[in-house]
């Protein structure tokens, strides 16, 4: 894709004669608009200063680094000519719970690190609600903004030496999050956000100065931040459409994004339609006993013989188990009530789970793993009561995923693709989802998983400008739906309860 | 002229509901958008942060004042509504001696107030060529930059306390200078505007940001800088060509700004053509003994009765006489030829001066006025030395005027229009320059006197879309051409020198 909006283009220009007095800053802006071929070129006052200088230094032979906003192009800088005329980007997935960022050669497209890490904004509280409520006091907004800034900075900062880059050269960024979590970027108060009729500060920020924003990259560089659709439909969610594609297919797909909220879209590349409602925290770790976020040790699959009730577990890394994360969880539960050792109800059945079930406190335990096979030295137990958070919150992502189908007179057969993001679309596995009742019962190769689809719609619009107008096509097509929570819901949340559905017709599969 | 690119315009919005989530800048930016009727509405970072709270304050009714850069339209600022809406701006002439400013009225167009200083980079140097030294020397720019700028802001701010005017409320400037002034205040640093091949930094400065200036009125208020058509032809000529509308008349018309330069520009709807020349500081306050700038008991106007040798002396609000002014020494000049008391050389005719001349050194002086009359208690008087630098000033004038006019190929009768600019042109009596031979011998009422174009050309680009479009087809449009200083020129000089001139057919009408 040559479609760049960021570019590294090298200019010559005459030098200046008596016969052609143009002024240094109007011969290189005539320069670079005869190679542009198209378009305005401007640029800020503070590099307009240093031209003189610049042009001489380089003795009229440079490489300038622009960047393509609405019809015109900014000049970002003019460095001395290289070889390779190399120019680096930032993406940005600003995660509220994890915040994942790239850095990518602009020319070549080429991905030159990848990291990530804990959104330090935890500090001031885990949900983004306390968040909220930390921003309304004197100075919260300001703090939440700075946290993610100089961490976020930090590891550009740390990212760019590793790969001997100087930050300079760093001269465009792309970031995707919710809309809270882009409000807390770029300085905006979410007040509004949570409260009716929940009205974000602004939709569509655009392209903003890396300087005004205080991002760690070349103080004019551009920074694309993604729009939202609203309050509850967020840049991550634009990003993580473009990145499937799915706007362009003539097939209608699905694509869910599961976090604290689950975020469905369904559509195709005449119309799209989007929903999100709580999907349950018992989807991410740290709601069961041993439940936590994937790292070595933690469980992530789980096989139970159904003749012998015996336990094969899978950690990541091949550590000793130390605890579960979601979608291990989702495998155990399958599992346990493949080999009838819970019921369609989800409660444990004693008489099958022989000596690994004891009540404590009058509730039921399961032991998963014993603990002399524990790397924490303490038996890893899964109780009724987590199980039945686990199956509530199946329940809502079903419920949400057949009300919007029925919304728009769709069936689960007429999705040819169901694309899963995040971290918990990559290790989920589909079959044991679809045993659960969780996801619906389709072939199992319509099921993609995509990874990290915010950091990827990110990276493409951030290399494409076609893909950055799409951004704002998305943005305008899609149709956001408000989940109405009525009785007709409340119906289909307590029937979807079940293992895998009172329903049996509708996951013909499943045993 | 309704045709304002400074607007400030009521809005008023429907407030958000469920149904109607818009955020809160995207509220209005739409609002707008529908209400101007074209061209996008963009607003900074910094303000987007404010708006959901103006909104809310205002109860979504107020007056978004706005300016049109390109296509698309930057919100300063959102203020309660008011009955007038009324939004003010600042138009400053960046003069090399002297700063005039006024503050005007953006919604009526009136002039509030105006008033001029001495230019404080003075104390940097008098001429322009010191001050481009005093630049390169280390921090030097930069103090001439905070100089012009600190003096301005404080004279800004109290033109506004006297008007009662929130300084919040000026969003919006115009500034006419020559391009070496022009680069001072935007920090541009000036080396290669005074060295072959005499290359400014930049042409075409647009429409800056106040605050990236350090302008003092509104911080996100635009700033209109006027362009230069090299380092010779500067915003100051283009304001002036601008003011004198010489470029929409389909006569021949020709505008004359004598400062330290003397700039001319001929031309009519079809062809501009400029030059500019030094014309000798002589015709400014300063070079003759008694010369200084227009002010109380200055010497404007000078009769002498032929036969009786009498000298009438008017002076500015009729003070005591304490000196001379540049049109006071030209009527004064032209009054001693025409009363036979200097020759066609300039030279003094001693029997015809009476009690009045006396050789001091071997120098001729006249005296004007006796010590007895004097505001200052010494004789006023003129020494032979003084006439002869007037008379070297005229010839250049006039040899530039002659010079540009053949190189077209026009004979003074060609010009229907005669503008001058300039203090020095409100002051002038045509007739005098005109029997000195420093003026065409045109008849009197082609003389059109503009005062000060800059600030008038200025004015009309800040009221009017129309007139600052007009400001940049005028800069593309002239041709400036450099004046050779060759032999044939030096001859003409030579001839130029006598008065009227050596080729009396010139000037019919002097005797």
């Amino acid at each position: 894709m040559q479609d760049r909006w960021i570019k590294s283009i090298p200019v010559r220009l005459t030098p200046p004669a008596l016969k052609d007095n143009t002024a240094d800053v109007d011969r290189l802006i005539k320069g670079l608009e005869k190679l542009l071929g198209g378009g305005e070129v401007t640029m800020d006052l503070s590099l307009s200063r240093r031209i003189p200088f610049l042009l001489r230094e380089h003795h009229y032979h440079m490489e300038a680094v622009l960047y393509q906003d609405h019809s015109s192009w900014r000049l970002v800088d003019v460095f001395p000519p290289t070889e390779s005329g190399s120019v680096y980007g930032v993406v940005v997935d600003l995660g509220t719970s994890v915040i994942a960022l790239r850095l990518l050669d602009l020319v070549t497209g080429e991905v030159k690190e990848e990291s990530s890490f804990l959104n330090p904004q935890i500090q001031a509280g885990s949900d983004i609600l306390t968040r909220i409520h930390f921003a309304g006091q004197e100075g919260g907004l300001r703090k939440l903004q700075t946290l993610v800034l100089m961490r976020l900075n930090e590891e550009i900062h740390s990212m760019a030496q590793r790969r001997e880059i100087a930050t300079q050269k760093i001269v465009g960024a792309s970031v995707a999050g919710n809309t809270t979590m882009t409000h807390f970027f770029l300085g905006l108060d979410p007040y509004w956000i949570c409260r009716d009729p929940y009205i974000p500060v602004l939709n569509r920020p655009g392209l903003i100065r890396a300087g005004e924003l205080g991002l760690g990259i070349h103080d004019r560089g551009g920074v694309l931040i993604f729009p939202n659709a609203g309050s509850y439909f967020g840049g991550d969610l634009i990003a993580g459409i473009l990145a499937s594609g799915m706007n362009h297919q003539e097939e209608v797909s699905i694509l869910v994004d599961v976090g604290t909220n689950a975020e469905v879209v369904l559509g195709n590349r005449e119309w799209l339609v989007a929903c999100a409602g709580a999907a349950g925290p018992a989807l991410e770790g740290g709601v069961a006993n041993m439940g936590m976020m994937a790292g070595p040790g933690v469980i992530d699959k789980v096989l139970i013989d159904p003749a012998t009730g015996e336990f094969h577990v899978t950690t990541i890394k091949d550590s000793p188990p130390v605890g579960i994360c979601g979608s291990g969880m989702i495998d155990l539960v399958a599992q346990l009530y493949l080999a009838g050792m819970i019921d369609i109800r989800g409660k444990y059945v004693p008489e099958k789970c022989s000596d690994r079930i004891q009540a404590i406190d009058g509730v039921q335990h399961l032991t998963v793993v014993f603990s002399k096979d524990s790397g924490t030295g303490e038996a890893l137990t899964l109780s009724q009561a987590e199980i039945d958070t686990l199956l509530r919150s199946k329940a809502a992502m079903h419920t949400i995923l057949t009300t919007l189908t029925r919304m728009i007179h769709l069936e689960w057969k007429d999705f040819r693709k169901f694309y899963v993001a995040g971290t918990f679309g990559s290790y989920i596995n589909p079959r044991s989802a679809i045993v659960l009742g969780m996801l619906p019962d389709l072939p199992l190769d319509a099921y993609d998983a995509l990874g990290n689809t915010s950091l990827a719609g990110a990276t493409k619009a951030l290399l494409s400008l076609r893909k950055r107008e799409e951004m704002d096509e998305i943005r305008n097509r899609v149709t956001y739906v408000e989940m109405n929570v009525n009785q007709e819901f409340m119906n289909a949340f307590s029937a979807a309860k079940f293992i895998p559905h009172t329903d049996r017709s509708l996951f013909p599969t499943v045993p």
